[in-house]
């Protein structure tokens, strides 16, 4: 039978709309890799008897209650009194919390007071967890082989205390099964695509084998899941699918797991000790910035050029005027010079060039709104690139600037 | 009595954690801003029983259910048999929305199927809501007073129909007060200092004014909301206070209601017939792609150089080679050559300059990471500016980014 959680977030912040609740997103997927459903999500006030009504509903309907927010110094730990009531037992002191929350607010010269002697009362007959990224512990509550766990609400605290205690915990409490996860990332292609590609090879899956799409803004990310009783049998079984998988649509993948292609890109460079730089126009800087959001990337990466009007382009790219007036700014040879000449500026080993039209103006009926040429200069020559692209203002920009990080990916990998 | 409403999301995809439900932040703000009090958020999974018994539930607690979701083409229409067994009545053909699907769908070139036709089935009695952003309808049902309505969950199409019929509906129905807000944005200070400038301000505003201070970012919107009878009387009081607030904060004050920074400053320096450019080091071209994001940004926007190494700044920003030797990159000294730099390059009226220690890596004892210069060279001459920020990585270089973009809208405002 499947072990079913219900989500209870409290939070009068939530309720007014200031803040979005992106933890039960997170918890939800943490949850379904390691076999737990979740049921149901719910959303209350900071209140007592809020609280109190959502606890019991819940415990007719789940195996587990996973309870996040309202444990704040200033909350009044409304939470905790709840909770203490539904289990028909009193606050305590909880030595181990204390000790833990008096060393943290003593490294940060922060005087302990009566509130952070509350953060430490705990309802007794739980199992508390020391909190290392904040002040709030976790607390772990069983009844009739249910379980009720208590969280902070601070995605990293709670983060921190599911992947530490309650994930595992989960998992041994009650006996799931092995589930291993392996997630390919591909970029440059559609689900549809891929799907058709993969076929065959989904067809001939064994059954306790998964295969999810998961599409987000141009990437597609495949994610194989598995169950079993052995865990050696399981990787053997995924090692193998994987290798099958990237033999069918490796063209299309740039990695594996939680990697990013500005990521990926980055230490292909460094690893083969290349340099690259910029010319953009429609995307801005979007491009260095995805470049440089990287730490370290200074190891790689000289500098661009920004070049929104004409005149930049001449001066400061050498594009030459006889080619923007003959081809447009917006054309395979303008981008051609754009690379060639920021190429030879910043004396890098690559460079990237964007020349479009992102929106909402700017159009023509040759050169329609979403018209981009890319242009890559590496060693070896220049390749030029045309995207017709549907997309607002920023998704042009952003989606661009992605398809240019894979060219140069793509350069890498080739070597040239 | 405070109108309470409940907001029921269905939706599998929001169980396993594959999209965050920012549908409810949104609807709830929207409510708040009307005088409407969201009293429980609750997430069900797409299966008739569950929804019933969500419903079910709902109507015991609040006088507003508002469900968003399960109302796909290909979503087998789940919620609308909910719905319908909920209030004891059948689904029937709504010609007015078949009319409005068929000609979206003939307006596209797609085949009008029975797929189509089963988006125009709705129970009967309820008030349907033709969808322009889409093709299922909004639908209004009442019960002993009380109000349930169901929308899809795409957002633009929840939006559309919950400002065009919704929220006018709601507030028809249930006679709500008139309700007006003012919502004044600032940057370049916190909450704390804006609640102390503001206390004799806050204790002398009639009772029916509250002032809501939203900080995110470093920018903190401070909205007034007022609640009466008279809509005249309220929009004068409103007035007169928004007066009295911008009189006191006014110096941080950038914009209203929903205005970024780089769209304020952009419509100054096209409304003053300037121009702009940028020198970028830490923040990689992030400032030149807020700048760029804004629709029409080349009126105002020639270019940027990003130089991330040393030779890039002497060689395209012409920074003297013994000015980075004495006082190193991160320096006042640096920046204003950058600007000055950058400035004469590309002949603007105003440039900016950047450079800084994004972290990770890169600190030292004296200039530690989150250690920024910042310049901004203007026909006036150069101003510098340093940060010390203590955020990672990414959040240093956007805080950096938008400091500076205030940094010139400062300028131009004093016209210098």
């Amino acid at each position: 039978m499947e072990i079913k959680t219900e989500i209870i977030t409290i939070g009068d912040e939530i309720l007014i709309g200031q803040i979005v609740d992106t933890n039960s997103a997170w918890m939800a997927t943490e949850l379904n890799q390691i076999g737990i459903a979740v049921y149901q999500i719910t959303t209350v006030s900071d209140n007592k008897e809020h609280i109190l009504k959502a606890i019991n509903e819940a415990f007719s309907r789940v195996d587990i209650i996973l309870v996040t927010g309202g444990l704040g110094p200033t909350r009044d730990d409304i939470t905790k009194k709840a909770i203490a009531e539904y289990f028909h037992t009193k606050l305590v002191l909880n030595e181990e919390v204390f000790e833990a929350v008096k060393a943290r607010l003593e490294r940060r010269h922060i005087p302990v007071t009566d509130i952070s002697r509350g953060q430490a009362m705990v309802p007794e007959g739980c199992r508390a967890f020391v909190n290392e990224w904040g002040t709030a512990p976790g607390m772990w509550f069983e009844k009739e082989g249910k379980v009720l766990v208590s969280m902070p609400g601070v995605p990293v605290e709670m983060k921190g205390l599911m992947r530490k205690y309650i994930l595992p915990g989960l998992q041994q409490h009650f006996s799931l099964p092995v589930i291993e996860h392996r997630t390919i990332l591909t970029y440059g292609t559609y689900e549809a695509h891929l799907a058709g590609l993969l076929e065959d090879f989904e067809n001939a899956m064994p059954e306790k084998v998964k295969l999810a799409y998961l599409p987000s803004q141009g990437r597609v990310r495949l994610r194989l899941s598995g169950r079993g009783n052995s865990g050696e049998q399981l990787t053997q079984l995924l090692d193998r699918l994987e290798k099958e998988l990237l033999a069918i649509v490796g063209e299309y993948v740039y990695g594996k797991g939680e990697e990013t292609l500005e990521e990926v890109t980055g230490k292909l460079l460094k690893d083969n000790g290349k340099t690259v730089v910029t010319a953009e126009s429609c995307t801005g800087g979007y491009i260095a910035h995805l470049i440089t959001s990287i730490p370290g990337s200074s190891d790689y990466y000289i500098g661009s050029v920004i070049a929104y009007a004409y005149e930049a382009k001449i001066q400061e790219l050498g594009v030459r005027p006889s080619t923007l007036e003959k081809y447009g700014a917006v054309s395979s040879q303008t981008v051609t010079e754009m690379a060639t000449g920021v190429r030879n500026k910043f004396g890098a080993d690559y460079a990237i060039a964007v020349s479009g039209i992102a929106g909402p103006g700017g159009g023509t009926p040759e050169k329609p709104v979403g018209t981009i040429w890319l242009a890559l200069a590496g060693p070896e020559g220049v390749v030029t690139q045309k995207l017709q692209l549907p997309f607002g203002r920023i998704e042009n920009i952003t989606r661009t600037s992605y398809t240019a990080i894979n060219m140069l990916r793509k350069a890498l990998l080739q070597g040239n």
